[in-house]
Protein backbone atom coordinates (compact mmCIF):
# COMPACT_ATOMS: atom_id res chain seq x y z
CA UNK A 1 0.00 0.00 0.00
CA UNK A 2 1.14 3.37 -0.88
CA UNK A 3 2.44 5.89 2.21
CA UNK A 4 0.01 7.74 4.13
CA UNK A 5 -0.29 11.25 2.99
CA UNK A 6 -0.93 14.07 5.60
CA UNK A 7 -1.37 17.73 5.27
CA UNK A 8 0.11 20.25 7.83
CA UNK A 9 -1.71 23.76 7.82
CA UNK A 10 -0.03 25.76 9.37
CA UNK A 11 3.70 24.06 10.76
CA UNK A 12 6.14 26.70 10.58
CA UNK A 13 6.25 26.06 14.68
CA UNK A 14 4.56 24.95 17.66
CA UNK A 15 1.89 21.95 17.50
CA UNK A 16 1.89 21.95 13.57
CA UNK A 17 5.45 21.52 13.55
CA UNK A 18 5.18 18.67 15.98
CA UNK A 19 2.63 17.26 13.98
CA UNK A 20 5.08 16.75 10.65
CA UNK A 21 8.05 15.30 12.97
CA UNK A 22 5.35 12.47 14.70
CA UNK A 23 3.71 11.58 11.32
CA UNK A 24 7.02 11.05 9.29
CA UNK A 25 7.87 8.74 11.93
CA UNK A 26 4.21 7.34 12.34
CA UNK A 27 4.07 3.27 12.79
CA UNK A 28 3.32 3.63 9.06
CA UNK A 29 5.80 6.50 7.94
CA UNK A 30 3.75 9.59 6.42
CA UNK A 31 4.35 11.47 3.34
CA UNK A 32 3.81 14.97 4.93
CA UNK A 33 3.05 18.32 3.33
CA UNK A 34 3.71 21.10 5.44
CA UNK A 35 2.60 24.43 4.43
CA UNK A 36 3.08 27.60 6.30
CA UNK A 37 3.34 31.27 5.73
CA UNK A 38 7.08 31.60 4.78
CA UNK A 39 8.49 28.41 4.18
CA UNK A 40 11.56 29.73 4.12
CA UNK A 41 11.38 31.57 7.60
CA UNK A 42 11.10 28.34 8.97
CA UNK A 43 14.06 26.60 10.51
CA UNK A 44 13.00 23.91 11.99
CA UNK A 45 10.82 23.07 9.13
CA UNK A 46 13.86 23.32 6.47
CA UNK A 47 16.01 20.99 8.81
CA UNK A 48 13.57 18.75 9.12
CA UNK A 49 13.12 18.65 4.91
CA UNK A 50 16.55 18.32 4.57
CA UNK A 51 16.68 15.39 6.92
CA UNK A 52 14.62 13.61 4.38
CA UNK A 53 11.83 14.08 7.29
CA UNK A 54 13.75 12.40 10.30
CA UNK A 55 14.00 8.41 11.17
CA UNK A 56 11.34 7.00 9.17
CA UNK A 57 12.82 8.94 6.29
CA UNK A 58 9.67 9.84 4.61
CA UNK A 59 9.81 12.54 2.41
CA UNK A 60 8.24 16.12 4.07
CA UNK A 61 7.12 18.79 1.14
CA UNK A 62 6.87 22.56 2.10
CA UNK A 63 4.07 24.80 0.42
CA UNK A 64 3.96 28.25 0.69
CA UNK A 65 0.11 28.97 2.18
CA UNK A 66 -1.45 32.02 3.88
CA UNK A 67 -4.83 30.59 5.23
CA UNK A 68 -5.89 34.24 4.77
CA UNK A 69 -5.06 34.56 1.23
CA UNK A 70 -8.15 32.43 -0.65
CA UNK A 71 -5.62 32.35 -3.50
CA UNK A 72 -2.35 30.70 -1.67
CA UNK A 73 -5.62 27.64 -0.34
CA UNK A 74 -6.28 27.04 -4.02
CA UNK A 75 -2.74 26.96 -5.70
CA UNK A 76 -1.76 24.87 -2.70
CA UNK A 77 -4.57 22.54 -3.71
CA UNK A 78 -3.64 22.38 -7.16
CA UNK A 79 -0.14 21.48 -6.62
CA UNK A 80 -1.41 18.51 -4.29
CA UNK A 81 -3.58 17.36 -7.06
CA UNK A 82 -0.79 17.30 -9.40
CA UNK A 83 1.81 15.62 -7.02
CA UNK A 84 -0.49 13.23 -4.53
CA UNK A 85 -3.64 13.29 -6.39
CA UNK A 86 -5.17 12.70 -2.56
CA UNK A 87 -4.93 13.14 1.11
CA UNK A 88 -5.53 10.84 3.71
CA UNK A 89 -5.64 13.31 6.88
CA UNK A 90 -5.57 17.29 6.64
CA UNK A 91 -4.59 19.22 10.48
CA UNK A 92 -5.32 22.64 10.41
CA UNK A 93 -2.86 24.14 13.15
CA UNK A 94 -2.90 27.79 11.82
CA UNK A 95 -4.23 30.61 14.38
CA UNK A 96 -3.89 33.75 16.09
CA UNK A 97 -5.07 34.44 19.83
CA UNK A 98 -5.79 38.49 18.49
CA UNK A 99 -3.22 40.05 16.03
CA UNK A 100 -1.72 42.11 18.86
CA UNK A 101 -0.72 38.57 20.50
CA UNK A 102 -3.09 39.04 23.40
CA UNK A 103 -6.73 38.25 23.89
CA UNK A 104 -9.08 40.88 25.00
CA UNK A 105 -9.02 41.28 28.54
CA UNK A 106 -12.46 43.52 28.50
CA UNK A 107 -14.55 45.28 26.27
CA UNK A 108 -11.96 48.36 25.36
CA UNK A 109 -9.66 45.85 24.21
CA UNK A 110 -12.21 44.73 20.92
CA UNK A 111 -12.04 46.48 17.98
CA UNK A 112 -13.90 45.46 14.80
CA UNK A 113 -10.47 45.04 12.88
CA UNK A 114 -9.14 42.47 15.56
CA UNK A 115 -12.13 40.33 15.91
CA UNK A 116 -12.69 39.94 11.90
CA UNK A 117 -8.39 39.35 11.58
CA UNK A 118 -8.79 36.68 13.93
CA UNK A 119 -11.76 34.85 12.28
CA UNK A 120 -10.42 35.41 8.85
CA UNK A 121 -7.59 32.97 10.02
CA UNK A 122 -8.96 30.81 12.84
CA UNK A 123 -12.51 29.87 10.83
CA UNK A 124 -12.49 31.11 7.61
CA UNK A 125 -9.16 29.34 6.85
CA UNK A 126 -9.99 25.81 7.61
CA UNK A 127 -13.18 26.77 6.09
CA UNK A 128 -11.21 27.78 2.76
CA UNK A 129 -9.01 24.56 3.64
CA UNK A 130 -12.04 22.18 3.22
CA UNK A 131 -13.44 23.85 0.22
CA UNK A 132 -10.41 23.61 -1.87
CA UNK A 133 -8.86 20.44 -0.63
CA UNK A 134 -12.11 18.30 -0.48
CA UNK A 135 -11.72 16.30 -3.68
CA UNK A 136 -8.68 15.76 -2.58
CA UNK A 137 -9.80 14.19 0.18
CA UNK A 138 -12.64 12.34 -1.24
CA UNK A 139 -9.75 10.83 -2.97
CA UNK A 140 -8.07 9.77 0.28
CA UNK A 141 -7.06 6.21 1.14
CA UNK A 142 -8.63 6.17 4.42
CA UNK A 143 -4.93 5.91 5.98
CA UNK A 144 -5.68 7.04 8.99
CA UNK A 145 -8.50 6.14 12.24
CA UNK A 146 -10.25 3.28 12.46
CA UNK A 147 -12.35 1.54 10.17
CA UNK A 148 -15.05 -0.37 11.52
CA UNK A 149 -13.77 -4.29 10.14
CA UNK A 150 -17.72 -5.58 9.91
CA UNK A 151 -18.53 -1.99 8.05
CA UNK A 152 -15.63 -1.83 5.22
CA UNK A 153 -13.80 1.16 4.64
CA UNK A 154 -16.23 3.88 5.86
CA UNK A 155 -14.13 6.98 5.33
CA UNK A 156 -11.68 8.10 2.82
CA UNK A 157 -10.32 10.70 4.94
CA UNK A 158 -9.75 12.80 7.93
CA UNK A 159 -10.42 16.59 9.12
CA UNK A 160 -8.94 17.85 11.98
CA UNK A 161 -9.61 21.28 13.41
CA UNK A 162 -7.61 22.45 15.64
CA UNK A 163 -10.01 24.03 18.34
CA UNK A 164 -9.75 25.18 22.26
CA UNK A 165 -11.59 24.88 25.55
CA UNK A 166 -11.98 28.32 25.67
CA UNK A 167 -14.05 27.91 22.32
CA UNK A 168 -16.76 26.53 23.99
CA UNK A 169 -19.29 28.58 24.68
CA UNK A 170 -21.11 25.89 27.45
CA UNK A 171 -17.88 25.76 29.50
CA UNK A 172 -17.17 29.47 29.43
CA UNK A 173 -16.95 31.33 32.97
CA UNK A 174 -14.27 33.37 32.64
CA UNK A 175 -14.98 35.61 29.88
CA UNK A 176 -12.34 37.59 27.79
CA UNK A 177 -10.35 36.78 24.62
CA UNK A 178 -13.36 37.64 22.49
CA UNK A 179 -12.05 37.21 19.26
CA UNK A 180 -10.14 33.71 20.17
CA UNK A 181 -13.20 32.45 21.91
CA UNK A 182 -15.58 33.42 19.03
CA UNK A 183 -13.58 32.47 16.13
CA UNK A 184 -13.43 29.08 17.50
CA UNK A 185 -17.07 28.54 18.95
CA UNK A 186 -17.24 29.70 14.79
CA UNK A 187 -14.78 27.13 13.80
CA UNK A 188 -16.28 24.37 15.85
CA UNK A 189 -20.02 25.15 13.44
CA UNK A 190 -17.80 24.72 10.65
CA UNK A 191 -16.12 21.40 12.14
CA UNK A 192 -20.19 20.50 12.36
CA UNK A 193 -21.09 21.33 9.04
CA UNK A 194 -18.32 20.07 7.10
CA UNK A 195 -19.15 16.74 8.66
CA UNK A 196 -22.69 17.00 7.38
CA UNK A 197 -21.96 17.88 3.74
CA UNK A 198 -18.96 15.70 3.42
CA UNK A 199 -20.74 12.48 5.20
CA UNK A 200 -23.66 12.22 2.37
CA UNK A 201 -21.99 10.51 -0.33
CA UNK A 202 -22.21 7.08 0.00
CA UNK A 203 -18.04 5.70 -0.98
CA UNK A 204 -16.46 9.43 -0.69
CA UNK A 205 -16.89 9.92 3.40
CA UNK A 206 -14.76 12.68 4.80
CA UNK A 207 -14.84 12.60 8.82
CA UNK A 208 -14.04 15.75 10.47
CA UNK A 209 -13.47 16.76 14.12
CA UNK A 210 -12.51 19.66 16.52
CA UNK A 211 -9.67 18.83 18.90
CA UNK A 212 -8.92 20.69 21.99
CA UNK A 213 -4.87 19.88 22.58
CA UNK A 214 -4.82 20.61 26.37
CA UNK A 215 -2.60 23.80 26.94
CA UNK A 216 0.35 23.99 25.45
CA UNK A 217 3.77 25.64 25.34
CA UNK A 218 3.84 26.87 22.80
CA UNK A 219 4.58 30.79 21.44
CA UNK A 220 0.54 31.09 21.47
CA UNK A 221 0.08 30.48 24.78
CA UNK A 222 3.41 31.95 26.05
CA UNK A 223 2.51 35.20 27.50
CA UNK A 224 -0.05 33.04 29.80
CA UNK A 225 2.36 30.14 30.84
CA UNK A 226 3.42 31.64 33.95
CA UNK A 227 -0.21 31.03 35.26
CA UNK A 228 -0.35 27.74 34.53
CA UNK A 229 0.45 24.72 36.90
CA UNK A 230 3.27 22.88 35.27
CA UNK A 231 1.97 19.53 35.49
CA UNK A 232 -1.20 21.51 33.47
CA UNK A 233 1.62 23.15 30.46
CA UNK A 234 2.09 19.90 28.00
CA UNK A 235 4.73 19.62 26.19
CA UNK A 236 4.12 19.98 22.02
CA UNK A 237 5.71 16.50 22.05
CA UNK A 238 2.96 14.78 24.41
CA UNK A 239 -0.09 16.98 23.52
CA UNK A 240 0.61 15.79 19.79
CA UNK A 241 1.06 12.19 20.76
CA UNK A 242 -1.99 12.35 22.54
CA UNK A 243 -4.04 13.51 19.60
CA UNK A 244 -2.43 11.57 16.78
CA UNK A 245 -4.15 8.50 19.29
CA UNK A 246 -7.32 10.22 18.93
CA UNK A 247 -6.76 10.42 15.15
CA UNK A 248 -5.92 7.11 15.03
CA UNK A 249 -9.50 6.29 16.68
CA UNK A 250 -11.84 8.37 14.70
CA UNK A 251 -14.31 6.46 12.43
CA UNK A 252 -18.08 7.99 11.31
CA UNK A 253 -19.00 7.43 14.45
CA UNK A 254 -17.39 10.19 15.54
CA UNK A 255 -17.55 13.23 12.94
CA UNK A 256 -18.83 16.36 13.70
CA UNK A 257 -18.25 16.35 17.44
CA UNK A 258 -15.57 17.42 19.52
CA UNK A 259 -12.69 16.25 21.62
CA UNK A 260 -10.65 16.73 24.35
CA UNK A 261 -6.61 16.09 24.01
CA UNK A 262 -7.73 12.72 26.64
CA UNK A 263 -10.55 11.83 24.31
CA UNK A 264 -13.12 12.96 26.61
CA UNK A 265 -16.04 15.12 24.80
CA UNK A 266 -15.56 18.90 24.91
CA UNK A 267 -19.21 20.46 25.08
CA UNK A 268 -20.19 23.43 22.86
CA UNK B 1 -40.29 57.35 37.29
CA UNK B 2 -39.28 58.39 33.90
CA UNK B 3 -40.34 56.26 30.83
CA UNK B 4 -38.17 53.08 30.29
CA UNK B 5 -35.87 53.72 27.75
CA UNK B 6 -35.27 51.32 24.59
CA UNK B 7 -33.08 50.95 21.74
CA UNK B 8 -33.47 48.72 19.14
CA UNK B 9 -30.69 48.18 16.58
CA UNK B 10 -31.47 46.90 13.11
CA UNK B 11 -35.13 48.62 12.60
CA UNK B 12 -35.95 49.48 8.90
CA UNK B 13 -37.66 46.54 8.76
CA UNK B 14 -38.95 42.95 9.85
CA UNK B 15 -38.84 42.18 13.80
CA UNK B 16 -36.69 45.22 14.67
CA UNK B 17 -39.93 47.54 13.22
CA UNK B 18 -42.18 45.42 15.20
CA UNK B 19 -40.12 45.58 18.46
CA UNK B 20 -40.39 49.68 17.75
CA UNK B 21 -43.79 49.80 17.53
CA UNK B 22 -44.63 47.29 20.37
CA UNK B 23 -42.35 48.80 22.65
CA UNK B 24 -44.13 52.17 22.21
CA UNK B 25 -47.52 50.70 23.00
CA UNK B 26 -45.54 49.00 26.12
CA UNK B 27 -47.65 48.45 29.42
CA UNK B 28 -45.23 51.82 30.58
CA UNK B 29 -45.20 52.89 26.83
CA UNK B 30 -41.09 53.12 26.41
CA UNK B 31 -39.19 56.37 25.01
CA UNK B 32 -37.36 54.33 21.90
CA UNK B 33 -34.32 55.05 20.18
CA UNK B 34 -34.61 53.52 16.76
CA UNK B 35 -31.42 52.60 14.41
CA UNK B 36 -30.66 51.99 11.09
CA UNK B 37 -28.87 52.45 8.29
CA UNK B 38 -30.72 54.31 6.26
CA UNK B 39 -33.19 56.41 8.31
CA UNK B 40 -34.51 58.30 5.32
CA UNK B 41 -35.42 54.92 3.55
CA UNK B 42 -37.49 53.17 5.96
CA UNK B 43 -41.05 54.90 5.37
CA UNK B 44 -42.60 52.89 8.11
CA UNK B 45 -40.32 54.32 10.69
CA UNK B 46 -40.53 57.84 9.13
CA UNK B 47 -44.43 57.60 9.66
CA UNK B 48 -43.96 55.58 12.92
CA UNK B 49 -42.04 58.67 14.16
CA UNK B 50 -44.39 61.23 12.46
CA UNK B 51 -47.25 59.73 14.10
CA UNK B 52 -45.73 60.24 17.47
CA UNK B 53 -44.82 56.90 18.17
CA UNK B 54 -48.48 54.95 17.94
CA UNK B 55 -51.33 55.03 20.22
CA UNK B 56 -49.11 54.87 23.84
CA UNK B 57 -47.99 58.32 22.42
CA UNK B 58 -44.37 58.06 23.77
CA UNK B 59 -41.80 59.27 21.41
CA UNK B 60 -39.50 57.70 19.02
CA UNK B 61 -36.14 58.77 17.73
CA UNK B 62 -34.18 57.92 14.96
CA UNK B 63 -30.32 57.97 14.25
CA UNK B 64 -28.39 56.45 11.79
CA UNK B 65 -26.01 53.54 12.50
CA UNK B 66 -24.56 50.86 10.17
CA UNK B 67 -23.62 48.53 12.22
CA UNK B 68 -20.29 47.62 9.64
CA UNK B 69 -18.98 50.89 11.09
CA UNK B 70 -17.53 51.67 14.36
CA UNK B 71 -17.11 55.21 13.99
CA UNK B 72 -21.49 55.28 13.23
CA UNK B 73 -21.89 52.87 16.54
CA UNK B 74 -19.48 55.46 18.59
CA UNK B 75 -21.27 58.14 17.14
CA UNK B 76 -24.86 56.65 18.11
CA UNK B 77 -23.55 56.06 21.42
CA UNK B 78 -22.30 59.31 22.14
CA UNK B 79 -25.94 61.27 20.74
CA UNK B 80 -27.57 58.68 23.08
CA UNK B 81 -25.50 59.67 25.90
CA UNK B 82 -25.97 63.61 25.69
CA UNK B 83 -29.53 63.13 24.68
CA UNK B 84 -31.09 60.06 27.15
CA UNK B 85 -28.24 59.12 29.83
CA UNK B 86 -29.08 55.87 29.86
CA UNK B 87 -30.38 52.55 28.11
CA UNK B 88 -32.30 50.07 29.74
CA UNK B 89 -32.92 47.70 26.98
CA UNK B 90 -30.55 47.08 23.83
CA UNK B 91 -32.19 44.69 21.08
CA UNK B 92 -29.96 44.09 17.98
CA UNK B 93 -31.89 42.86 15.59
CA UNK B 94 -29.17 43.36 11.84
CA UNK B 95 -28.51 40.69 10.11
CA UNK B 96 -28.27 39.13 6.68
CA UNK B 97 -28.63 35.36 5.41
CA UNK B 98 -25.58 36.13 3.49
CA UNK B 99 -24.37 39.09 1.28
CA UNK B 100 -26.15 37.32 -1.72
CA UNK B 101 -29.69 37.09 0.43
CA UNK B 102 -29.05 33.72 0.38
CA UNK B 103 -27.32 30.81 2.24
CA UNK B 104 -25.02 28.57 1.03
CA UNK B 105 -25.84 25.39 0.24
CA UNK B 106 -22.42 23.94 -0.34
CA UNK B 107 -19.19 24.57 -0.17
CA UNK B 108 -18.92 25.44 -3.51
CA UNK B 109 -20.89 28.81 -2.56
CA UNK B 110 -18.39 29.79 0.04
CA UNK B 111 -16.17 32.75 -0.46
CA UNK B 112 -13.95 34.39 2.36
CA UNK B 113 -15.36 37.79 1.68
CA UNK B 114 -18.89 36.37 2.24
CA UNK B 115 -18.12 35.06 5.39
CA UNK B 116 -16.66 38.16 6.70
CA UNK B 117 -18.94 40.20 5.36
CA UNK B 118 -21.48 38.06 7.44
CA UNK B 119 -19.86 37.80 10.46
CA UNK B 120 -18.86 41.85 10.56
CA UNK B 121 -22.50 42.54 10.45
CA UNK B 122 -24.38 39.58 13.26
CA UNK B 123 -21.29 38.84 15.03
CA UNK B 124 -19.07 42.03 15.34
CA UNK B 125 -21.93 44.58 15.05
CA UNK B 126 -23.97 43.48 18.51
CA UNK B 127 -20.56 42.96 20.25
CA UNK B 128 -19.57 46.42 19.22
CA UNK B 129 -22.61 47.87 19.95
CA UNK B 130 -22.09 46.73 23.86
CA UNK B 131 -18.46 47.86 23.81
CA UNK B 132 -19.78 51.71 22.79
CA UNK B 133 -23.26 51.63 25.20
CA UNK B 134 -22.37 49.68 28.00
CA UNK B 135 -21.54 53.01 29.72
CA UNK B 136 -25.34 54.00 29.20
CA UNK B 137 -26.98 50.22 29.67
CA UNK B 138 -24.69 50.64 33.50
CA UNK B 139 -26.90 53.72 34.28
CA UNK B 140 -30.21 52.20 33.23
CA UNK B 141 -33.41 51.79 35.68
CA UNK B 142 -33.98 48.53 35.10
CA UNK B 143 -37.20 49.17 33.44
CA UNK B 144 -37.05 45.90 32.26
CA UNK B 145 -36.96 42.32 33.25
CA UNK B 146 -38.19 40.89 36.38
CA UNK B 147 -35.87 42.02 39.69
CA UNK B 148 -36.94 39.57 42.03
CA UNK B 149 -38.63 41.53 44.86
CA UNK B 150 -36.84 40.13 47.79
CA UNK B 151 -33.19 41.03 46.24
CA UNK B 152 -34.12 44.36 45.40
CA UNK B 153 -33.17 45.98 42.09
CA UNK B 154 -30.62 43.44 40.29
CA UNK B 155 -29.77 44.66 37.25
CA UNK B 156 -29.94 47.76 35.41
CA UNK B 157 -30.68 47.10 31.69
CA UNK B 158 -30.81 44.17 29.41
CA UNK B 159 -28.90 42.98 26.21
CA UNK B 160 -30.68 41.16 23.64
CA UNK B 161 -28.87 39.56 20.70
CA UNK B 162 -31.41 38.26 17.83
CA UNK B 163 -29.73 34.44 17.46
CA UNK B 164 -31.11 31.68 15.21
CA UNK B 165 -31.92 27.70 16.01
CA UNK B 166 -29.44 27.37 12.67
CA UNK B 167 -27.12 28.89 14.70
CA UNK B 168 -27.10 26.16 17.84
CA UNK B 169 -23.99 23.88 16.71
CA UNK B 170 -25.84 21.21 18.72
CA UNK B 171 -29.01 21.08 17.28
CA UNK B 172 -27.18 21.65 13.81
CA UNK B 173 -28.64 18.44 11.55
CA UNK B 174 -28.65 19.85 8.16
CA UNK B 175 -25.58 21.75 7.26
CA UNK B 176 -25.29 24.19 4.75
CA UNK B 177 -25.80 28.35 5.42
CA UNK B 178 -22.01 28.20 6.42
CA UNK B 179 -21.72 32.53 6.82
CA UNK B 180 -25.03 32.84 8.90
CA UNK B 181 -24.47 29.39 11.09
CA UNK B 182 -21.16 30.35 11.89
CA UNK B 183 -21.92 34.36 12.78
CA UNK B 184 -24.89 33.09 15.02
CA UNK B 185 -22.98 30.58 17.36
CA UNK B 186 -20.20 32.98 17.16
CA UNK B 187 -22.50 35.42 18.55
CA UNK B 188 -23.73 33.25 21.16
CA UNK B 189 -20.51 32.84 22.38
CA UNK B 190 -20.26 37.07 22.59
CA UNK B 191 -23.55 36.68 24.69
CA UNK B 192 -21.98 34.60 26.86
CA UNK B 193 -18.83 36.92 27.16
CA UNK B 194 -20.99 39.90 27.95
CA UNK B 195 -23.08 38.02 30.63
CA UNK B 196 -19.61 37.46 32.57
CA UNK B 197 -18.67 40.85 32.15
CA UNK B 198 -21.18 42.80 32.64
CA UNK B 199 -22.42 40.77 35.28
CA UNK B 200 -19.60 41.14 37.82
CA UNK B 201 -20.02 45.15 39.07
CA UNK B 202 -21.87 44.86 42.24
CA UNK B 203 -24.39 47.86 41.21
CA UNK B 204 -24.18 48.13 37.38
CA UNK B 205 -25.52 44.58 36.52
CA UNK B 206 -26.77 44.48 32.57
CA UNK B 207 -28.58 41.02 31.95
CA UNK B 208 -27.64 39.53 28.23
CA UNK B 209 -29.10 36.88 26.38
CA UNK B 210 -29.76 35.42 23.00
CA UNK B 211 -33.11 35.04 21.93
CA UNK B 212 -34.51 33.34 18.89
CA UNK B 213 -37.72 34.40 17.28
CA UNK B 214 -39.02 31.32 15.53
CA UNK B 215 -39.36 31.21 11.84
CA UNK B 216 -40.70 34.30 11.08
CA UNK B 217 -42.03 36.24 7.56
CA UNK B 218 -39.61 38.79 6.94
CA UNK B 219 -37.38 39.65 4.13
CA UNK B 220 -34.56 37.34 5.83
CA UNK B 221 -36.15 34.39 5.33
CA UNK B 222 -38.81 35.13 2.25
CA UNK B 223 -36.71 32.71 0.22
CA UNK B 224 -37.58 29.61 2.05
CA UNK B 225 -40.78 30.74 2.79
CA UNK B 226 -42.90 28.17 0.92
CA UNK B 227 -40.56 25.43 2.79
CA UNK B 228 -42.49 26.33 5.76
CA UNK B 229 -45.55 24.83 7.26
CA UNK B 230 -48.30 28.10 7.65
CA UNK B 231 -48.58 27.90 11.24
CA UNK B 232 -44.80 27.39 11.88
CA UNK B 233 -44.48 30.93 9.56
CA UNK B 234 -45.18 33.20 12.53
CA UNK B 235 -46.02 37.06 11.98
CA UNK B 236 -43.39 39.77 13.61
CA UNK B 237 -46.43 40.97 15.26
CA UNK B 238 -46.68 37.23 17.20
CA UNK B 239 -42.82 36.74 17.30
CA UNK B 240 -42.19 40.34 18.73
CA UNK B 241 -45.20 39.82 21.23
CA UNK B 242 -43.63 36.18 22.91
CA UNK B 243 -40.19 37.45 22.87
CA UNK B 244 -41.51 40.89 24.88
CA UNK B 245 -42.63 38.40 27.09
CA UNK B 246 -39.73 36.51 27.54
CA UNK B 247 -38.35 39.60 28.17
CA UNK B 248 -40.31 40.86 30.96
CA UNK B 249 -39.42 37.47 32.95
CA UNK B 250 -35.63 37.86 32.63
CA UNK B 251 -33.38 38.69 35.37
CA UNK B 252 -29.73 37.84 36.42
CA UNK B 253 -30.61 34.29 37.23
CA UNK B 254 -30.99 34.13 32.73
CA UNK B 255 -27.56 36.10 31.59
CA UNK B 256 -25.89 34.02 29.81
CA UNK B 257 -28.28 31.54 28.21
CA UNK B 258 -29.77 31.06 24.80
CA UNK B 259 -34.00 30.91 24.52
CA UNK B 260 -36.50 30.02 21.72
CA UNK B 261 -39.49 31.81 21.35
CA UNK B 262 -41.68 29.73 23.89
CA UNK B 263 -38.86 30.45 26.66
CA UNK B 264 -37.32 26.93 26.03
CA UNK B 265 -33.61 26.76 25.97
CA UNK B 266 -31.58 26.65 23.34
CA UNK B 267 -28.74 23.91 23.23
CA UNK B 268 -25.07 25.83 21.99
N1 LIG C 1 -0.94 26.22 22.62
C1 LIG C 1 -2.06 26.05 23.30
O1 LIG C 1 -2.08 26.05 24.53
C2 LIG C 1 -3.34 25.83 22.56
C3 LIG C 1 -4.51 25.60 23.31
C4 LIG C 1 -5.70 25.40 22.66
C5 LIG C 1 -5.74 25.39 21.29
N2 LIG C 1 -4.59 25.60 20.56
C6 LIG C 1 -4.70 25.60 19.10
O2 LIG C 1 -3.72 24.75 18.54
C7 LIG C 1 -3.36 25.24 17.25
C8 LIG C 1 -1.87 25.38 17.16
O3 LIG C 1 -1.46 26.38 18.08
P1 LIG C 1 0.05 26.55 18.58
O4 LIG C 1 -0.03 26.57 20.05
O5 LIG C 1 0.90 25.60 17.89
O6 LIG C 1 0.32 28.07 18.09
P2 LIG C 1 1.66 28.78 17.61
O7 LIG C 1 2.86 28.09 18.13
O8 LIG C 1 1.45 30.23 17.92
O9 LIG C 1 1.62 28.56 16.03
C9 LIG C 1 0.66 29.19 15.29
C10 LIG C 1 0.85 28.78 13.86
O10 LIG C 1 -0.18 29.40 13.06
C11 LIG C 1 0.47 29.93 11.93
N3 LIG C 1 -0.34 30.99 11.32
C12 LIG C 1 -0.81 32.12 11.90
N4 LIG C 1 -1.47 32.85 10.99
C13 LIG C 1 -1.40 32.18 9.82
C14 LIG C 1 -1.89 32.41 8.51
N5 LIG C 1 -2.60 33.52 8.21
N6 LIG C 1 -1.65 31.50 7.55
C15 LIG C 1 -0.96 30.37 7.83
N7 LIG C 1 -0.46 30.10 9.04
C16 LIG C 1 -0.69 31.00 10.03
C17 LIG C 1 1.81 30.41 12.42
O11 LIG C 1 2.64 30.62 11.32
P3 LIG C 1 3.81 31.76 11.30
O12 LIG C 1 5.04 31.09 11.83
O13 LIG C 1 3.90 32.12 9.85
O14 LIG C 1 3.36 32.90 12.17
C18 LIG C 1 2.19 29.23 13.30
O15 LIG C 1 2.70 28.17 12.56
C19 LIG C 1 -4.09 26.56 17.08
O16 LIG C 1 -5.27 26.33 16.33
C20 LIG C 1 -4.46 26.94 18.48
O17 LIG C 1 -5.63 27.77 18.53
C21 LIG C 1 -3.39 25.83 21.17
N1 LIG D 1 -36.95 35.92 10.11
C1 LIG D 1 -36.59 34.79 10.65
O1 LIG D 1 -37.18 33.73 10.34
C2 LIG D 1 -35.47 34.72 11.64
C3 LIG D 1 -35.17 33.47 12.20
C4 LIG D 1 -34.14 33.38 13.13
C5 LIG D 1 -33.46 34.52 13.50
N2 LIG D 1 -33.77 35.73 12.94
C6 LIG D 1 -32.99 36.89 13.37
O2 LIG D 1 -33.84 37.95 13.74
C7 LIG D 1 -33.20 39.20 13.46
C8 LIG D 1 -34.12 40.09 12.63
O3 LIG D 1 -34.28 39.48 11.37
P1 LIG D 1 -35.46 39.84 10.39
O4 LIG D 1 -36.13 38.58 10.04
O5 LIG D 1 -36.23 40.98 10.94
O6 LIG D 1 -34.59 40.30 9.11
P2 LIG D 1 -34.91 41.40 7.97
O7 LIG D 1 -36.36 41.65 7.84
O8 LIG D 1 -34.13 40.92 6.78
O9 LIG D 1 -34.22 42.70 8.56
C9 LIG D 1 -32.84 42.76 8.68
C10 LIG D 1 -32.51 44.08 9.29
O10 LIG D 1 -31.10 44.16 9.47
C11 LIG D 1 -30.68 45.42 9.00
N3 LIG D 1 -29.28 45.42 8.64
C12 LIG D 1 -28.61 44.60 7.79
N4 LIG D 1 -27.32 44.94 7.72
C13 LIG D 1 -27.16 46.01 8.54
C14 LIG D 1 -26.06 46.83 8.90
N5 LIG D 1 -24.83 46.62 8.40
N6 LIG D 1 -26.26 47.84 9.79
C15 LIG D 1 -27.47 48.06 10.32
N7 LIG D 1 -28.55 47.32 10.02
C16 LIG D 1 -28.39 46.31 9.13
C17 LIG D 1 -31.59 45.70 7.82
O11 LIG D 1 -31.52 47.08 7.50
P3 LIG D 1 -31.68 47.66 5.99
O12 LIG D 1 -33.15 47.93 5.82
O13 LIG D 1 -30.84 48.88 6.01
O14 LIG D 1 -31.18 46.59 5.04
C18 LIG D 1 -32.92 45.26 8.40
O15 LIG D 1 -33.46 46.24 9.23
C19 LIG D 1 -31.89 38.85 12.76
O16 LIG D 1 -30.85 38.87 13.70
C20 LIG D 1 -32.12 37.46 12.27
O17 LIG D 1 -30.92 36.73 12.13
C21 LIG D 1 -34.76 35.85 12.02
Amino acid sequence: MAAPVALVQGASRGLGLEFCKQLLKWKTPAVVIATCRHPDGSAELQKLAASGGGSGGSPLTLLKLDVDREDDVRAAAERVAAQFGRVDLMVNCSAVLHPSGRGETSLRDVSAQGVLSTVSTNTVGPLLMAKYFTPLLQQGAGAFGSQPPEKGRQHRAIIVNMTAKVGSIGDNALGGWYSYRLSKAALNMVTRNLAIELGRSAHNKVVCVSLHPGTVATDLSRPYHRNVPAHRLFSPEHSVSLLLGIIQSLNMEHTGQAFNWDGSPLPW
